[in-house]
């Protein structure tokens, strides 16, 4: 190891610090890269593996083969419990040691976690679905429940474990709570024939409607392709009480479940707390437009962890693409000022976005310009999720489970796969 | 429901159930299917799925899935908690709800555990690779070791992190030995950068030979083809003590390891404890040649569980096969029972075995005849492993896998999948 050149430190392997890598791959620094993962997620197929259509390793790729010829790259499985950014040092926890790195510059971007809006109870019944380990556990909860209902003798308990509510009007609710419908209705209901069982999909809003980005009239055609699926869609009204067995609305509906979806807002990440720096809204970090963090000398921070506003005074959303786009900003800016060039600010290439709801329903909005729905729009987000796969074995699985699914309206994956010691020789020891 | 025709309950999804079960599809009888998980296992893939070459998912079968035409054949996921063989009741465990359910006839089908020949000392520090869980942790256990042995200062310390000792001399032994090398040599020495790691994989067989019953020429191939691969093997001497840092053998030999695999031996499942008889050699449950048990009326048991001699009085093997063949007997002989047909004894066509090394390496005792080994005895081994594993979809994304991995060399699912709540909040409780 040359130890004259500097050394950047990347804290969360999400997209934000994986372009930051990449756009520092085979520069003059030494990269470290920190993440409580060995894997890349690929977030947005993350309902697919929670509704049985796409195994966890499909959407995962190790860190360490994105960047096996890199070899100014390396990595670290760990979690940073503190950062000292006055001697600029990170603290990291591997298994039960602790180590301290030293950077020359780092870059945060660790992302966001789920926020209950202060209510923070809900968290206790509520499944999420922000990392691999949530998916599994989602997949695991919803075959389980169905296993249960079975066997259940009083009706109303029955209905309650076929009953799924998802929280919250974004991409992630809508595409969850139709891919829960697709399973429901093209599977489990053929294969769990002991009792009629009925499911329940209830997607719940507070918003009078849904997708807030997106023009009116996608979201009105969302709307209409989820109620045609056969989802439930309830509008107007946030989520006041939660418990094992039901999930009351402000209006007074009473739903009872034993299965909720929390997909209804996100918060930055935690570790922006550890520059001790007063937060924006939603704790949020705020960055200056090179993606530097004011006050912290050396560090940059990206994705939905940061806040920064554009143009016209909008904080830009917590989406993929800016992620991706600060973090190859943050390297570029980097080597700028390593270089003794000129370091530039944020400019947001927006693409536009799209959100699927099930077989062939889909609505998409390219470049906000352009509005497509249904078979198109579907047909659109396919392509655009294969393209952007990481590792060609993973897109090639992917689709052999895409097109076995879309013709035969099967779901491959539905083994319930509890994590945890072997069970051996559990009926001993419950004897 | 026909509450008139007779009802079979089959204990476990196995091989030994699964058979029975098929036989007794779209026959005259009603069948419930308990299993602890709600998918069947293929087992003689399991070391693949550990060495990270397969995902869990394309080596199990959801039940349901199997018997979706069976009308008569019914599925529980649960865990039989006793047997009451006076009033043909067992009792089941579903979540946090006991069910009992009646039986006219009953099959036992639940296989083998680990056992450690009295030393159950061991068990606290040995992987297991009985079931998908067992592979899942033994893959998340092996990355682990090697990404902190990454970080490693004590360069003791890091070998034993890289060292792993596979105890057991049979297939299972062989299999895994030889796939954790190739996946150190041909991948993870190529990924893990930092440090210089070397791996020793030591596979402990107390006999003098490998391969018990297998005839002299292809043990020495076997050990030959291991060795050529790279894999230590250490014959003669039995495991005398386990630490969680070292094993220590009989002839005083000590490994440093943090990675003990245990493929030494298996004894009956400890349902057979249920009947209240005597068991034989292995804990394995006596049973007349229709695979009926004495003295239990109506109850029938198959597999790894049962003690059964052949016409030279040695006991049938614990294998697959065997299992399979009396699953559909045993059915048979019930269906004869209710038939007023005539119940026939057990006879073992024996296809000989087979057991792989690695990559290109194996050997095959055809129909205890023809000896094969090296490479044609590898493309035996794959070609009746492709044939025998359920699902057509399992079959292609695993032949993509096969066909992925021996070209690149390359080990697709290297993902350390933890399960459990999401990490969402974790930084902030560790503060």
């Amino acid at each position: 190891m040359n130890t004259q050149r500097p050394r950047v430190i990347i804290i969360g392997a999400g997209f934000g610090g994986l372009f930051a890598a990449r756009a520092l791959a085979n520069q003059p620094v030494d990269v470290l890269l920190i993440d409580r993962s060995n894997f890349h997620t690929f977030t947005p197929l993350l309902y697919q593996v929670a509704t049985c259509a796409l195994d966890p390793s499909e959407i995962a790729y190790p860190v360490r083969s994105i960047f096996r010829k890199d070899r100014n790259i390396r990595s670290l499985l760990g979690t940073v419990t503190s950062i000292d950014y006055a001697d600029k040092t990170v603290t990291v926890r591997i298994a039960d040691q602790t180590r301290h790195e030293a950077y020359d510059y780092l870059i945060l971007a660790t992302g966001s976690v789920p926020t209950y809006f202060g209510q923070s109870a809900f968290r206790e019944h509520a499944l999420e679905l922000r990392t691999l380990s949530d998916a599994v556990n989602l997949r695991n909860h919803i075959l389980g429940q169905f296993e249960q209902a079975t066997w259940e003798e009083d009706e109303a308990v029955r209905q309650a474990m076929t009953t799924i509510v998802v929280v919250g009007g974004g991409p992630t609710g809508l595409e969850t709570a139709g891919a829960i419908y697709e399973l429901y209705s093209h599977v489990l209901n053929r294969e769990y024939i002991q009792r009629e069982l009925k499911t329940r999909v209830i997607l719940v809003e507070m918003q009078p409607h849904l997708l807030e980005p997106y023009p009116e009239p996608l979201r009105q055609a969302a709307l209409e392709q989820l109620r045609s699926l056969g989802v439930e869609v309830h509008l107007g009204s946030p989520v006041e009480a939660v418990t094992k067995a039901a999930v009351t609305l402000k209006d007074g509906t009473v739903i009872a479940t034993h299965t909720l979806v929390w997909a209804a807002g996100v918060k930055g990440s935690p570790l922006a707390e550890m520059l001790d720096l007063p937060l924006q809204r939603g704790e949020r970090l705020p960055i200056l437009p090179t993606t530097e963090v004011p006050d912290r000398h050396g560090v940059y921070a990206v994705g939905d962890m940061t806040y920064l506003e554009n143009e016209s005074g909008q904080p830009y959303p917590m989406l993929i693409p800016v992620a991706q786009q600060q973090g190859k900003l943050a390297a570029k800016n980097i080597l700028a000022e390593i270089g003794g060039g000129e370091k530039r600010p944020f400019h947001y290439h927006d693409r536009g976005s799209m959100a699927t709801i099930g077989r062939r329903r889909a609505v998409a909005w390219i470049y906000n310009k352009i509005q497509l729905r249904g078979y198109i729009a579907w047909l659109a987000w396919l392509a655009l999720h294969l393209v952007t796969l990481l590792g060609f074995r993973n897109r090639l699985n992917v689709f052999v489970n895409w097109v076995w699914n879309y013709f035969t309206y099967d779901r491959s994956v539905r083994i319930i796969l509890e994590q945890g010691r072997g069970e051996g020789e559990k009926v001993i020891s419950e004897k």
